[in-house]
């Protein structure tokens, strides 16, 4: 087999066969195939597509490139969420308590946070003393005592595609469904849960900017997970705004325990127990809107933010500030933007938001950089908001004073304010089953 | 300026400017664009093409990557013809120095052949003592003395198109329309010629197996050498069949001169003729219809002939072959290749015929294989010749009698044989002006 003809093929729209995939992945993997003849089929991909079936090969010759988990040991039924990421997304921290006390085991492997999202393994590192490294042993006992654990990934999950994104990133092929599809799936398969609710971003947060094509997208990785046995759904959420009023890592925390005492804000609370539902669901535990309620009611009763407390201390945190989340170390400055126009805020650039946090300390330019944890942003107004002229729209903290100008500068410049409400957009615009 | 925003412009279809082109080429030649962004960039051509000013711009990026010669101190007009490559085409040594016998200037470089095509120096050099490699003054000296010198490529000729060129035959990209065109122009603009008569050859011995594709490339590139202000015209002729009968270097020697003596096979003379006549009516000789006339006289009064005696005797070469060719080394084995069956010759892959010289020893697999010059192959029947079953259809002729069998076979698979003779087809398909 070469990969010339690999390359070829594709290049002129045939359908590549299973052992042409795995070649392909393998020599990604082993290095065997230069950089070139890679990005040269990524491009040809690119403009020819791939069928659901090649997309599942590839899938799975991604996820089979590196480790495997065995999570078997735990028992039960291991529910996964997982977000294509967005701005000020703290469900997991909502969400993962929730399924974790009606005894489904939530074994969650988290990422950190990178531009201008965040990564929940960044916000449960502003809690002092807490590991988000656990061997795999202490990973496994711990799900199986008390029902979840996060972490973040120690192992050497499929390494091709951190290989093919890197190369996707600098050859303007990263915009492919089938290579978008393969990347998420291919880590998140990796992993050994038997039920997955996908948590598609879909708007001026994610880096799927389209309702169309985020269903796409939700369809195609749906019929991957279900092509590897998983229960699989998918709901198309909004990401034109944050998610909640806080942005930044304790600030989000915070936020999160908020919702579940139940007093979060109402955006925020409405897709976590929408998502929460899906995934007791799949776990088999009544109807999608059966299981909301079961949700609503795990908040109300306190057994999720137990759980939550109990899941920080088992993993070396201070409770406390889950008990008591107003002992946060605070940032140093705080400084309130106020609006130079007044009306109502007809959209935002919410990309610009999570950049204007990063800006504040609150995440990563570069994967060496070191976090601010107390850093971000508490909105004050948020789309469809009436605000006057001189009227507060959001505050920032920094650790960092010098910070706060250019934040400012690039929040004003990313909301746009008008003399007219602007129509209310869905929180959920589908569900993919 | 990034290279990775220009592979996206030119993914979603954009239109590269100059400054991005030249961008492009300059990274390309001094190494700091990455391979993988090259072939990434290369295959988005591929699928979204170029305008004719875009590839204008790339040819003339190309041209300037390297060494650019200047011809100024010749004096009068220059000339050149340049064959897209075929198999037994050895026009330039009978259409060089029958433009030369008017006063016309052919300051010809040429290239070596590789795999099935044969190259004028590698023929050149079947004559003992003829020096290929002149230096700068030496070859403009001779020009300016006698009319005419071809040599090889000494210098760094567009170095970007080398590398270009070698990625692109490796991810699947060599079949590019502009990428060809600023491939082959790049590369001949380097030279300093006012006229060019392009022969772009078409059919199975070719690397354009249409006629449609290479009118298309055709006019691309007289577009591209007007745009350099050269005056252009472009022959597409027919590559259907090898050119003439004989294959292989001295053979292919041999039959030049017999064509320059009035006795050379009836299609190649054509060819020949035409494109001579091209190449006089382009320097002010007279119509082409006039010149090819002036280009019948200069054989037929043998002046030709001994314009190119006289340029061998220049480059150290025996002059001799050129005006006794019995007197070449004769290949120390013959094989003669009698037909299975019996009928018309319809039609011949002409490729095959090439590659059947190549095994006998004829050309180069790779660039550092040696010639055997008196190897080759002389046909005796060409497509719509009826031939008996046990007739002569080829004699071939090589120093290692250890490859008759395989170059045998290669030729025999290579010739269809029918009962029906074929319709015949023309010489010239068509003029691109």
């Amino acid at each position: 087999m070469r990969m010339y003809d690999i390359i070829k093929k594709k290049r002129d729209g045939g359908e590549l066969s299973t052992e042409e995939i795995n070649f392909f992945v393998r020599g990604v993997t082993d290095g065997s195939i230069p950089d070139y003849q890679i990005s040269a089929l990524l491009m040809a991909i690119y403009f020819r597509d791939m069928t659901v079936r090649e997309t599942c090969d590839l899938t799975f010759a991604v996820r089979d490139s590196g480790d495997r988990l065995d999570f078997s040991a735990i028992g039960g039924i291991r529910v996964d969420k997982h977000s294509t990421g967005g701005v000020g997304d703290k469900t997991s921290l909502v969400v993962a308590p929730i399924v974790a006390s009606y005894g489904v085991k939530v074994a969650k492997m988290s990422g950190r946070g990178l531009g201008h999202t965040g990564g929940t393994v960044d916000k449960l590192e502003a809690i002092d003393g807490f590991r988000t490294t656990l061997s795999e042993e202490e990973f496994i006992a711990q799900v199986k005592k008390i029902g979840m654990a996060i972490v973040g990934q120690s192992r050497q999950f499929a390494p091709a595609d951190k290989k093919l994104y890197a190369l996707r990133d600098v050859t303007a092929t990263v915009d492919s469904m089938p290579l978008i599809a393969a990347s998420i799936m291919g880590k998140k398969l990796a992993a050994d849960d038997d039920c997955i609710v996908l948590d598609v971003k879909t708007g001026s947060g994610s880096f799927m900017k389209s309702v169309e094509k985020s269903k796409e997208l939700a369809r195609l990785m749906v019929d991957i997970g279900k092509n590897a046995g998983k229960k699989m759904v998918a709901l198309i959420t909004n990401m034109d705004r944050p998610l909640g009023y806080a942005i930044g890592n304790s600030l989000e925390v915070i936020e999160a325990v908020e919702t579940l005492q139940g007093r979060g804000p109402a955006d925020f609370t409405e897709v976590c127990m929408t998502l929460a539902g899906y995934m007791l669901s799949l776990a088999g535990k009544g109807t999608p809107e059966e299981c909301k309620q079961l949700a609503k009611r795990a908040v109300a009763d306190g057994s999720a933010l137990k759980k939550l407390a109990e899941t920080v201390a088992a993993q070396g945190g201070n409770a406390e500030r889950i008990l008591h989340p107003e002992t946060f170390k605070k940032a140093k400055y705080a400084r309130a933007v106020l609006s130079r126009k007044g009306g109502y805020i007809q959209s935002v650039d919410t990309e610009a938001y999570g950049l204007a946090s990063l800006a504040l300390g609150a995440g990563r330019n570069t994967a060496e950089d070191t976090i601010d944890y107390s850093a971000g942003i508490i909105l004050k107004k948020k789309t469809g908001d009436p605000v006057l002229k001189g009227e507060e729209i959001a505050t920032l903290y920094t650790d960092d004073e010098k910070t706060f100008a250019a934040a400012e500068e690039k929040l004003l410049a990313a909301t746009t304010i008008g003399s007219e409400r602007p129509q209310s957009e869905p929180l959920v615009y589908d569900i993919v089953e």
